[in-house]
């Protein structure tokens, strides 16, 4: 199996509906799956199709979710079963002068294939030390590892990004040119996150570390 | 077919991991349905197991979407195939003093069902209206009306929130009593949505409407 993302669609990868903002690019996919913290795993259990939203981070060309270990998801995930998973970042509402032209702004990543389960302690060690590391860098030195039942606890799984789409809409208003001088406000009501105030939840006195002192900077 | 949000859950939505975070009362469900502005459709076409975001809306005890009439995902939404929808928000990053306690903030949905679609022009104006309000209230009488042509272009469906459930976490860091005075920074990273400065798109001038200039109000 090819496990570099595909510069190419797939059949179910093809998108059609809006095809000019289609991307299959690795970089594109990367950048949305790393603006990410949660994913959208849907799958068919064999009696009903479900959707569940999970945790998620990225490894070269891989994508990780972790679960307890025996849990239903887990279970289900690495036993073949073909999933498709979806990213979306919403950027922002688009007003048009004409109701039929309103849109969004967005990015958005879909991701088809199987997961496979990560064996080995360390392994999975080194897989949650990159999810640590992506929450904030440098917190897995700090915080206390997991011990030897809390490894056995979690399951780590992975899915390549080899089979994935991208599609991004990033404009402004547009109308048909019949419509350009109606007397209606146009144009885009942007989107974002917003990162808020820390919460420290420490009653004894601790050094604050630089992600936690920063985290309303990346507001700006 | 019970059109009442159940207070109990079905098979398909009885929460199993955590489950004291699971909600099945109508007024959660609705409160998280109504804070968002896209939904992650998983279903299966036969073939493949798809997982499509797209824009949605609340009306009554429905969740409504809508596409292009003759599109891909129409054409299988309507042909009375099993869904499950995936709503999420997340409200934050918990910092625990272990990595293993490190978790998340988040309202989440998940629905299950099937699609209708919406015969009959008058029944699909009043549910794009009721679209427009949600993205912005009385622009429904500022924006062109759709005309015979758009109208006929769109496809909306609906799908009824009775076979729902939702799982909340909305937590401070947890940690085990032997963790509790380790020199680790624990506490709540918040996230939210962050309002930008509207960008008009106008060339001339135009009023802006009250719900441009307090976009960024929402902040507050």
């Amino acid at each position: 199996m090819n496990n570099q993302p595909s510069t190419a669609p797939s059949k179910r990868t093809r998108i059609r509906r809006l095809a000019e903002r289609a991307h299959y690019d690795q970089k594109t996919l990367y950048e949305i799956v790393d603006a990410a913290y949660l994913c959208n795993i849907a799958f068919n259990d064999g009696e009903s199709t479900h959707c569940i939203p999970t945790a998620c981070w990225r490894q070269e060309d891989h994508l990780y979710v972790h679960g307890s270990n025996g849990g239903r998801l887990t279970k289900i995930l690495t036993a073949g079963t073909q999933v498709s998973i979806a990213i979306t970042h919403l950027d922002g509402l688009v007003l048009a002068r004409s109701a039929f032209n309103h849109t969004m702004n967005y990015r958005s990543a879909v991701i088809y294939g199987t997961f496979e389960i990560i064996e080995g302690n360390q392994k999975k060690m080194d897989a949650l030390d990159a999810f640590m590391d992506k929450i904030a860098e440098g917190r897995k030195h700090e915080a206390r590892s997991g011990d030897a039942n809390e490894l056995a606890a979690t399951s780590v799984l992975r899915i390549s990004l080899a089979e994935a789409a991208t599609k991004i809409n990033n404009t402004g208003p547009e109308d048909k040119q019949e419509d350009m001088d109606l007397p209606v406000w146009a144009g885009v009501l942007p989107m974002a996150i917003k990162y808020g105030e820390p919460i420290p939840g420490n009653t004894s006195d601790v050094r604050t570390p630089i992600y936690v002192q920063e985290w309303t900077q990346k507001n700006n």
